[in-house]
């Protein structure tokens, strides 16, 4: 038993690698990663380049070359598997699971992918010429097709001896999906119950009939929604005449769980394209413009406003002081509403609370915090600044602005999810340049008719 | 074979069910709640009040009832619990697994707690024990004490004996641990090879030696970390000695990733408490008054701060139009930063780049930014207002907030972390507010200098 250790990846063993590479040392190479777990040496290749890379891999057994390939990230792949030949990607892909060998395949260029494909073995061959049909964000997608299927007539040790040839291909189960003569699901028995129950039982016997299944064309969110409620370990994939298709596991819902955390954090911050920090200047730099015209057109837009108050400006400057205070809680109060109304969008109630009741509790909410607020400035105003008539103007533009933009932050994401849109859009700069402007007219309306 | 229907709960059958609570009618409740998953009865339960929930628990079946308990939120259940008898608690919290047990025992008040430990079945009671020792953050308050352990020196005959026995008490298991004598963790045995192989062989045969495991005190994000890297469905837990105490299955990791990307979210939202869109308007007032205050604060100081400039304001009033331009750029360039900088921190690469590589790169990518955003600003002034001179201002200001904005934005998260809080703090109103001061600064120190 190796408790688990995290393989030593220091600045130290990088280094020493590198010189490795360089001097081109197999022996260094193969030794240091005899005994290290795939996933740990597809980290180390991160740190270089794509020819040596290969050099290691090419060093190591097939099995764990196939292993590190399949965990690299889908950009790093379709860069890396450029320099390999068609013959090598298919010795490759052979060794995987239909799904994973359909993700891959989906990022190779047309040529080289139905070269690959024409060259695999015939069955997994069939099942990933399947597979590559279905969009990667539906269940067909998600799905891979091997599992085990048995019979309902069939008795357990008939059950077994079928899993004893099947298993060959599925690397992991834990459950034995049961069918009917036109493959359709009729149910399933665990691997445990099979372990347990008398030989001479039948499947009819021992199988679950209350199964919860899945159709390919199934979002994957949806998927990973029946999942989790549901607390499956895997669920089966039928088609639409509900014959079994192919089967989900649990690992594959936790990365749709977590792409989909990653990009709503990613929308919220107004970053616009997949990026990571370590991606090149270039990339990072346009997947951050976007937004930030947005905001500058906002910004441009707010300034040809406040120039339709110049005199008042002119007058008293003062008013000037207090544009970043409204304009702060406008995008905070807004940020904040948006951000609720996403989450409860991500994990509906079974009946909707309605818009009217939603929008009634949001407004006592802001008109709490409103009230509170507006309170506290109108005090630290009087002391700080002794202007009492423009203290009083921008409590109530304030408390105004936390209303307003309590209730555009609560109705945007709405509004963008009827429409088929991610909501999670309206929690970043999207909401705060829409606020910035409200908070905006709401100030300099206020002083219009109140200074 | 039930193929996934959605169960169909809609404001109809909401309420016709509330009829049926209201006239104690527990023969349509029993019949319409039949072939019904628990998990969407606890959908249902959520509808109605504790009362009510309790009166439709009590006519189903025990196993049903605990699973639904199970379900609930924690909330939720430790009020609905309080109007059962410990006895009735007893009975519930004896058909479930030790960790969830664990979960529902720790949201007791200690005394019933206490009332409930000493009446439960001895050997749960004795999980339970143990379990309660943990912080729920780590591997230890995550695990299950329910496991197959089987002896190196074992048939495979005698193995399948033993799950036949253990079988009974856990509910779902894919993998065979291997223990010696002390009980120290050597391997596993996946179910699918016990079942394929011969009945003869000895377990040290046919066991994987390679095993990743966990000790007690590991934090659960860094669980799921792992469990994700090493594509595992259950980990073995350890403790110091190395003796095999527990396991984790995937779906506790799946709520751990969960919990912590809402809990990520709400803070890049500037919202303190765990707080739901449904909770009482009290509790989400309370819940974003402390970041509007922060927001507040720095807008009071930014009206101190243009104070300063009163002069110059009054000379040229138009100076006050591009305020809002700046803050919001600035603001927008800050939150974006950070969150590159919260994602990357979250799933570490092997060597760190390093700070100043870091900050290097961060830093063109500004440059960029800044540069295309100033031009264009510039152009646009000039077209718009025709004040040549003002412009020009404006745009280096907004060239310099781009880059400083970008600089802190990358800075205050790597201090955040490094001093052990969570850095998606710092893509919330905190890092919007220490923005907006920013902002302001640069552009009147350039008026200052420059106008």
């Amino acid at each position: 038993m190796k408790e688990f250790v995290e393989f030593e990846l220091t600045k130290e063993f990088r280094d020493r690698f590198q010189e490795a590479l360089d001097q081109r040392d197999s022996q260094f190479i193969r030794e240091s990663l005899e005994d290290v777990n795939p996933a740990d040496i597809t980290t180390l290749l991160y740190e270089f380049n794509s020819e040596e890379a290969k050099y290691t891999l090419d060093i190591l057994p097939l099995e764990v070359k196939a292993q590190i390939i399949k965990d690299l990230d889908s950009e790093t792949r379709a860069g890396f598997l450029k320099i390999y030949e068609p013959a090598e990607v298919t010795s490759i892909i052979n060794l995987l699971d239909s799904d994973d060998a359909a993700d891959i395949l989906n990022e190779l260029p047309i040529k080289t992918r139905e070269e690959v494909i024409a060259t695999l073995d015939p069955l997994l061959s069939s099942q990933v010429i399947d597979l590559l049909r279905y969009d990667e964000n539906v269940a067909g997608g998600l799905m891979a097709k091997e599992l085990i299927k048995a019979r309902h007539h069939w008795s357990v040790v008939q059950c077994v001896e079928e899993i004893r040839k099947q298993a060959e291909a599925v690397t992991k189960f834990y459950t034995v999906f049961v069918v009917d003569e036109q493959d359709r699901l009729l149910g399933k028995v665990a691997l445990q119950d099979l372990v347990i129950s008398d030989a001479n039982k039948l499947v009819a016997d021992i199988y679950e009939q209350d199964v919860v299944s899945v159709e390919t064309s199934m979002p994957d969110t949806e998927v990973a929604g029946i999942m989790k409620k549901y607390d499956l370990e895997s669920v089966p994939v039928v088609n639409v005449h509900g014959q079994l298709v192919g089967r989900i596991t649990i690992d594959d819902i936790v990365d749709v769980i977590t792409e989909q955390a990653e990009e709503d954090r990613q929308l919220m911050s107004g970053i616009t394209e997949d990026v990571e920090e370590d991606d090149t200047v270039w990339k990072n730099t346009r997947a951050r413009l976007p937004w930030l015209l947005i905001g500058i057109f906002g910004g441009m837009l707010s300034a040809r406003f406040m120039g339709l108050f110049e005199e008042q400006l002119a007058r008293v400057t003062a008013i000037a002081f207090f544009v970043p205070l409204i304009q702060a809680t406008g995008g905070n109060v807004g940020i904040q509403s948006s951000s609720l109304v996403v989450q409860s969008l991500a994990s509906p109630d079974f009946v909707d609370e309605g818009l009217w009741q939603r929008l009634i509790k949001v407004l006592f909410v802001a008109l709490l915090n409103g009230f509170f607020l507006s309170i506290l400035v109108f005090g630290a105003n009087w002391l700080l600044f002794g202007n009492q008539q423009l203290s009083l103007v921008v409590s109530i533009a304030l408390f105004s602005v936390v209303v307003f933009a309590s209730l555009i932050g609560t109705i945007t994401p709405l509004i963008l999810d009827r429409f088929g849109f991610n909501p999670a859009v309206a929690s970043g700069p999207f909401i705060t340049t829409i606020n910035d402007l409200l908070g905006l007219t709401v100030y300099f309306l206020s002083i219009h008719w109140m200074l």
